[in-house]
């Protein structure tokens, strides 16, 4: 892709609104809206402009006038992709847009690919990748705790962590490297039980961030919930419950999408993610084995399980499920016990425990009753605090698995008195791998146009 | 309504968007923006910016940042309203966009009703009551006609016009008014002749717009074309071969709404719709019958009748039926002969000819060999000037038939040599039934709230 031409692009969302904008980033902006833009007032002169001011006037192409605009400029560097920016603001039908955009296209401008513009802050210093990759997440975000996720990540809060281990590394990097000029002199600028401890005191900030990803990946995508059971012990009629509650929850938040997955819903902030399953029950039954199947795939992707039982149920018999669901689980699930029907069987419940639970409910779905399971619910997500610094991001995870095996061989390799040489090619790789979360060595083409594709157009 | 509190809104159209725009208007815009904006420049002082200047910086609200935004301040008068105006372009989520709409509204800002920014503009003086109107117009005009007559209008096309017409009457009604201060002494300042002519000149400007309407109507909502015939002639297969050739004609105007009418399309700027009619014969079926009444129903409230024959059909046959056509036809209405099944039937075709007719195109509606019917149907449009001032106003138009109406009264008047001051009353009565369609009196609440309520929240 060509970064020396000038972009164009709608902005705000597909649609008819009251006002649209469409905006212009690069060398010709400037020009190429001084061909179709008269400002209303006498005297103007768009090169004379200063950044960051608005003029009122008049869209043109040979047809006429296509509508009354106001355009500000911005003035590259000091703008969002450091090149000149302009801004048309428009009314809002989608047919004035789509003339605008036609008009800047005529006029010298290109269509700007998806992230187009963000991908343009990033060549040109005014945010690193991991701060792009944000601006992305902050704009799908559609819960408090995915948005203060991402507004801390682009703001640097990632950057930041990540560049300090990445400085301290280089600055041991080049006293280990001076060893090697002097490599016959056998001197020793890096202190090796320093050297240790910094290696050990960054591997522990890289698992911290290794296992900050299911959190962030919980919160960016939803925490899965699977809520199991036998055959009719109401999962589904507490799912319909679940959902109705979360209207009431969420009512301030207007918009907050939810009509495409059913059976996602957003309380105080966090989506969870609610898994169909299959009930489980012994049969011989070919087919529905295999539904049984499934639902042990789903417990074993699932951060939090329902367990569902009977009232009536004996506390062995519960404690024998859980059991088996608890060896399907992953390590750090939840597991929640909830005993259903308490309308009907309401004296002697059963008590039980077991490693993973995070407590057991007493509930009647079809009442309605179901704010303790709630509360219990969501106190998983509320012990976590989402201002620490929190990986989302799948390619930042991986690039921390690499940093961290690569950690792990340059330890060995000092513990061992390996050659100084081999040992420096580990840092290296440590040094590599946290850079590339951060864009700060060049990033190959295919990864970037990977990241940036999956933006919305005119960001 | 209170008109002296700060408004907000979100001003793009809903969802998820590269950037949102949440607007303030209102004596308190710049003291809410105070309270919730950080520029990221030190020394920032929001009531040192002069208008149509943008600050970069942060939105807060008591649980930390919201978002980055960019700031612009446009200051009243020189504002959209009139009024201090303050525009945050954010990142756009929808959660985005709702915490710094509420947060706005905690600070002391109201949610805007639809339209209010508009209304607001009207009753600051800074555009006219037909001038607001267009504004709707323009951000629901969906095609090059619409577009361009919305935008003459909010431009001020209809203001200029009927401000002359009521600027002539204003100036002869005060010097007939001043023969009523010297009623006693029978002298005559307005000279009968001259205000005769007058009257006559303004009469036939009144009726050139209100003729212009049937054409705005059409521009507006689209242009009703019926297609009639008997059971079988291919009425549908007509209508499905116009819809594919709509397809390929309007592929550079991305985003135009169809999928809500499947029969209304787009060609060359201009929206014809399509009215289905049951297929017209003799019959003694009761419910049949019923249907035909209906297509009657139809025909004469199309703007264009596409007649569809066989084209083994005798001219005897189709003009007895083109007659009956024309006489249920509205007087304006373009009648097109179309013979169909030409791939079947190509020698010896009848030609026919009636006083509506517009022309007889030869067709295969099954082959898709329609681009005869396509130029016939719109050259009737494009023989009309948009460029002239066109109404599209229903309230326009009934307040121009009012004014004719006083018009001729007060002709009748002057002719019979009426009493001076009964002339005046009419004479008023057109100036006032001029002036309500540009607002000029006073308008009741009920009219603007009527007019305001159709606009889209946030203009």
């Amino acid at each position: 892709m060509d970064f020396s031409d000038t972009i164009c692009a709608i902005s705000t969302a597909p649609g008819s609104g009251a006002i649209a904008l469409v905006r212009l980033s690069g060398p010709d902006a400037l020009a190429v809206a001084g061909r179709v833009f008269n400002a209303k007032r006498k005297k103007f002169n768009i090169a004379a402009m200063p950044s960051h001011t608005a003029a009122f006037g008049t869209i043109s192409n040979p047809s006429g006038i296509i509508d009354e605009v106001v355009m500000t400029v911005f003035r590259g560097p000091h703008s969002f992709t450091g090149e000149d920016v302009i801004e048309f603001g428009c009314h809002g039908s989608q047919y004035i847009q789509q003339q605008i955009l036609q008009t800047l296209i005529a006029n010298g401008a290109r269509m700007a690919a998806p992230g187009e513009f963000t991908q343009r802050a990033f060549l040109n210093g005014k945010m690193d990748l991991s701060q792009a990759e944000a601006v992305a997440d902050l704009i799908a975000s559609t819960g408090a705790a995915s948005h203060r996720v991402a507004l801390n990540q682009m703001r640097g809060g990632i950057s930041t962590e990540l560049a300090h281990l990445r400085d301290e590394l280089l600055k041991t990097i080049s006293l280990v490297e001076l060893e090697l000029d002097f490599s016959e002199e056998d001197v020793e600028f890096a202190d090796r039980t320093e050297l240790n401890t910094l290696l050990n005191n960054i591997g522990a900030e890289i698992d911290r961030l290794i296992k900050s990803f299911s959190l962030g990946n919980a919160i960016k995508n939803g925490v899965p919930v699977a809520i199991i059971g036998e055959p009719n012990v109401g999962k589904s009629t507490l799912l319909n419950a679940i959902l109705k509650e979360d209207r009431a929850i969420v009512s301030d938040i207007a918009g907050t999408t939810r009509d495409a997955i059913e059976d996602t819903i957003n309380i105080d902030g966090i989506t969870y993610r609610f898994i169909d399953t299959a009930g489980i029950r012994q049969t011989t039954d070919t087919i529905e084995n295999l539904g049984i199947e499934k639902t042990f795939e789903k417990i074993s992707r699932a951060a939090i399980v329902i367990a569902m039982f009977d009232a009536a149920d004996s506390a062995e018999k519960i404690t024998t499920s859980l059991g088996e669901t608890e060896a399907r689980m992953a390590d750090d699930a939840a597991l929640i016990v909830v005993l259903n029907k308490c309308d009907l069987h309401s004296a002697n419940l059963p008590t039980v425990s077991s490693p993973k639970m995070l407590g057991q409910v007493s509930i009647s779905a079809k009442n309605g009753n179901i704010d303790s399971l709630i509360t219990l619910l969501t106190s998983k997500m509320h012990q976590r605090n989402t201002d620490d610094v929190i990986i989302t991001n799948a390619r930042h995870y991986n690039a921390l698995l690499l940093a961290r095996e690569a950690l792990n061989r340059a330890t060995i390799k000092l513990n061992n008195n390996t050659e100084t040489d081999l040992l420096a090619i580990d840092i290296h790789d440590v040094i590599d791998n946290l850079g590339s979360i951060l864009g700060s060595e060049i990033t190959p083409d295919e990864v970037l146009g990977n990241i940036f594709s999956h933006f919305c157009i005119g960001k």
